[in-house]
């Protein structure tokens, strides 16, 4: 029983569905309590700009309490819930047990490596700011390692790229990165040519963008080879390590690997005992409640609606639809009222490939090419609204359009992963006029891993 | 011998002195090697401005090698130099020796505890990115800490912050962080006023500021006070740990503490065999070179000159005279010209308070107030030319200026600090309709020493 008079909604998870449940119930009668395991929301659709170094990590990401400082029935709290339990109503976070009236779960998805967890520290996939953080030191650091290597076999390695994935993450990935080897390089090294860097985007199926048409899949894919990235479909990895990846029979040599193939849900799902589809994702009811639950809610990539509600992709649109209807059900509970049942409304799909490449479907309307470019990039700025940051991302961009210029090309842990790299062979101190650097045997990764 | 005809400089330390060194061998017949540590130069006098989530550290940082990229007699590497032998002209930079006819060693300095390294982990120090980020950090999870702590003891000690040493850099947190608890924060916590944090600056001399004249450091105390700066001069700390300090027989508890109290030259001084003053700065001839070895340089923070050349204090305009020199040095060699020994020209020196309060001492000219706030202002953009933010950084700090808001107020590690923070006691499993959070007997800081 509550020790107030007002229900306690409790909100588990800062993303876009959890944070639009609490916008949702401003000026309820309700006490909230948002829990993230970060002081941040992240703008997800941009991570890959921090990743690749076009854009600071506060660019994208605002306080989850400054976005949330006028709304006074909820309180921020930093801190992992570990365990709920349905029948008492309460949630375990950091060993503090917090009561519920409502409950709203919305953590999201983490990175799937299809039973092989071991890849993870080869390959490390993009859903956090410090993911983003990791894999932007990667990037970098294999074109310091690639500029101090001493053979040929070795440059080649650290001047290999594969991203593993050929969804829309893998193909931004694949395309900006193409760019920076192009582009943003130039002119920078005195040893090897940051052009000639190979950059492979593998996808086990037919072809890449699966979710869009394949008008478009083909228009993706022409402008990825405009770019100079190589892609490789129809043939999944069987194998990979520090030293790369086997398609099959076929091996790649590669010293950076990015992830980008498989997502899977929150582990806390399982917490709620009501089940899982394949991914873990929650089965729920057209209410996005649980079944026998009325009072738990899961929204976002975590929920597994039912077919009556559409087919919903795992895009920030629909976890914000998600979210939205959280907040309607819980008002109409307080208030007595009936309840429709969710339907996800889609707007359409984007994704970005590279410079002026894109490919945008509205349903009857496809777009591709510098068009489907200027919508994607129009829909992010506008809804990056309400972060402060929106001039600045403009000006970035700006900048990063007219002079190729990456302004975030920061590594923090240089000297860590220079410190993973190791000695090099013991008995073997090399006398280098030319000063071709580091052992390149041993990779940074291990470092992020 | 050389490979090669041209003479090889190699350059240790892409800070100010050793960046400067390099920009003045542009166009010279030498081959030149920079050798540092990170891949960026950071622009040092604003890392407090990123320790305090101002700025986002890209905006005060940019790739080495995308600085250098036009100076075609220049190679970058990333490495971290171990030791030196200047009879046989080689340095070991990660296991690969460099030979070099020219040495130009500007690694700077470090913290430094006056014998008492355990205090590092409780009290980082401010010197690079990554410490920037950790303090930023441990500041940001401080408030969320005490929002979410159980009884008003542990309450007040995370809202208790204390600043060791009174010269820039700590006047510069101190009144920052006066700044963040009385105005940035201000609205967004639901259990604590964050504007009841108590911010400690503490001075083991007689006054604040001590390099600067006797009435500009009373003003500097006077801007502190009005900020809410409590400052504390005239007692040395005694003991340190996670719970706080003790200045003799007084203690205080807190659990956040920075040290801006002492520094050490890089421990890469020792390694050229040529002594060390006090605090590990290797002596130089009036040439800033050094004993027996005219082709050894060192320069900034690391190199102590004789008193001929001036009084130098350790801040970037004395660094970048000292590379400009060793490059003038290495250039009148190359030519068999003779050569004037190095004089420091001291224009002025400037300490940033807070918000519209600073003090200028130009010698006979010395300023305080709004008017010394806008000289500092326009030096330090100015002084960030060469960098692409300069415009980004503008907009920040006008919105900072109007808004009171920090744009970069993101933790990255903040589940790991909460994994620090452990579980409660056992045996023990709190009903807490409050919530009030995660167990407060743990630092963070644990986690990031």
């Amino acid at each position: 029983m509550a020790s107030s008079s007002r229900p306690r909604v409790l909100v588990v998870g800062g993303g876009f569905a959890g944070l639009s449940a609490v916008r949702g119930l401003s000026g309820a009668e309700a006490d909230l309590v948002l829990i993230d395991r970060c002081n941040h929301h992240a703008f997800q659709p941009l991570l890959y700009q921090v990743a690749t170094a076009g854009l600071a990590s506060p660019s994208i990401a605002a306080p989850l309490r400054h976005i949330l400082r006028n709304q006074r029935n909820v309180t921020v709290l930093l801190g992992a819930a570990h365990s709920i339990d349905v029948d008492a109503r309460h949630v375990d976070v950091d060993g503090v047990t917090h009561i519920y009236d409502y409950l709203v779960v919305a953590t999201g998805s983490t990175h799937a490596y299809f039973g092989h967890d071991e890849w993870a520290r080869y390959a490390p996939g993009l859903k956090t700011l410090e993911d983003a953080l990791d894999i932007r030191a990667r990037i970098l650091t294999a074109f310091e390692r690639a500029e101090a290597a001493e053979d040929s076999q070795d440059r080649a390695a650290w001047l290999t790229f594969l991203i593993i994935g050929g969804g829309a993450t893998g193909v931004e990935l694949a395309g900006t990165l193409a760019e920076i080897a192009r582009h943003t390089l130039k002119r920078e090294f005195r040893r090897i040519d940051p052009a000639s860097a190979k950059i492979l985007l593998i996808e086990a199926g037919p072809r890449v963008l699966p979710a869009f048409p394949e008008t478009l899949s083909l228009k993706a894919r022409q402008q990825l080879e405009r770019l100079g990235v190589i892609v490789r479909a129809g043939r999944p990895v069987t194998h990979l390590d520090a030293r790369g990846v086997a398609l099959g029979d076929e091996s790649i040599r590669a010293r950076t690997v990015l992830w980008a193939a498989g997502v899977a849900a929150s582990p806390l799902g399982a917490a709620l005992g009501a089940g899982s589809d394949r991914t873990g994702r929650v089965p729920v009811t057209a209410n996005l409640s649980i079944a026998r639950h009325p009072e738990v809610f899961v929204a976002g990539d975590l929920a597994c609606p039912p077919p009556e509600c559409g087919s919903i992709p795992a895009i920030a649109p629909a976890a914000k639809q998600m979210g939205r209807y959280c907040a309607r059900a819980i008002r109409s509970a307080l208030a007595g009222r009936p309840l429709t049942p969710f339907r996800y409304r889609h707007h359409g799909s984007l994704a970005t490939i590279g410079r002026m490449a894109a490919v945008a479907d509205f349903g009857r309307i496809r777009l591709s090419g510098l068009i489907a470019w200027w919508v994607w990039l129009t829909a992010h700025v506008y809804f990056l609204i309400g972060f402060r940051n929106r001039l600045v991302v403009l000006i970035d961009w700006a900048e990063a359009y007219w002079s190729y210029r990456r302004g975030a090309r920061i590594i923090f842990s240089a000297q860590r992963a220079l410190d993973s790299a190791g000695a090099p062979e013991a008995g073997s101190p090399r006398q280098n006029r030319d000063a071709r650097g580091t052992d390149p045997r041993s990779a940074p990764r291990a470092d992020h891993a």
